[in-house]
């Protein structure tokens, strides 16, 4: 698709601002931050809408001690085999793992399944990170 | 100060889907929307920052019924009286109460303030609301 | 209604530092604590799930010397008036307002009332805030 | 470290909805439920304090024809390769690629390198995760 190119105004004193924001966190161009800040926005909107495919991933710290802790988030990532595209597993220290899980599906299946790994007994902290399969967003 | 008017390119896609996100919300004008995005960054980053004075919202539902709430509540307000610019006061049914304080002061303090009155027994529920002054953002 | 006790285990490392956080924000026992973090899940789920009626603030900073701004915010509460429970208005300096708009009602239309008011051309800042009627929590 | 129990009293209103929500979310057991929460809280905490090491993941959709990006996200990677523990890649479609990566350091550092790579031109979109190292949290 193409690109479009359109006029905003902005008064100086927010524009002074925005520029040494985006001067901060390195971004190229006004056009970038803003469109940076339009899609955070639409895919939060996909999300609550719940209509369309959604991608997110699922970041958990467990301790690979606890007693059959892996096994059931293997079988769990086996029940949802068909939304989970991949995982990484990263060994933090001698008790401490990360994993983390890519699912793409409906919001609604992406959450209960976020909902019931997180929910594991041995898992110390989890959380689901919502994004986007990329469509729609260019 | 005065308005500065410049270009900024997006998507078409992007741009189709903003353009129905900002009708859906009522915007007049891409710019508007544009701004409200921008000014949201700079709040939250001011924040963040905690060197200028922020102005925050906190609002508190409890049940008034509960023994020594209100002095509690009333005692906190005036030991940061000097933070507190206003504050206002709902009766949801016959038990619970919605009160609304509005607070001018360094982050941090009005983070402080917030924790106080949140954590007094009898508060259902508190919730510290972040904006701004108005300075910066005009 | 009554209140049940029941126990509850928890890591000795995690308890350190859980009593340490709730030291610092000065609550006055671990049930305290514990409920409010109950509370602030069962809001949040209970307005997505959108079926009862909730209770919300709406806190907008806004430059009163933009022409017809006020006008418009007095409108539009007008045509909403039916939710709105209260409203208050906080001279900030010569040109910044703070106005906070106590609404109760569906999240859905509590939202598109938010969603319209911040979306006003000369708003700087605008947030919705979600809270509870209060029942269901006690 | 061993395990403390200890009794908290909850209003039966408040219990039997939380016993709805966690019972939903498949948690075991209401003090498994209760750490999730705590733990949240914990890493919030220590996030914004800021003087502890953190883990984070950084969640990156970008299309890959876009030219140079993926060259200048590897450089990105390998400037802040002592923070990296680890990445993986997700081809979504023929054009969008899903990625993510692990860190460990201290939060502003974190902050840093995600806000580049988030901000490179042709990131559609992109969102850090905090999460833990575990330490402290058992």
């Amino acid at each position: 698709m193409g690109i479009t190119r359109f006029g905003i105004s902005l008064e100086d004193g927010l524009l002074k601002n925005f520029d040494r924001l985006l001067k901060g966190k390195g971004y190229p161009s006004r056009s970038e931050a803003i469109r940076d800040l339009i899609r955070e926005e639409l895919v939060k909107k996909q999300w609550e809408e719940g209509t369309r495919e959604a991608v997110a991933s699922i970041t958990l710290v467990y301790d690979h001690h606890t007693r059959e802790l892996a096994d059931t988030l293997t079988d769990l990532q086996h029940q949802s085999h068909k939304m989970i595209l991949s995982s990484m597993h990263v060994h933090l220290d001698a008790h401490n793992c990360l994993e983390v899980i890519i699912l793409k599906g409906h919001p609604k299946d992406l959450q209960a399944v976020s909902d019931r790994l997180i929910g594991t007994r041995g898992v110390k902290h989890g959380k689901l990170t919502i994004t986007t399969t990329g469509k729609g967003l260019d």
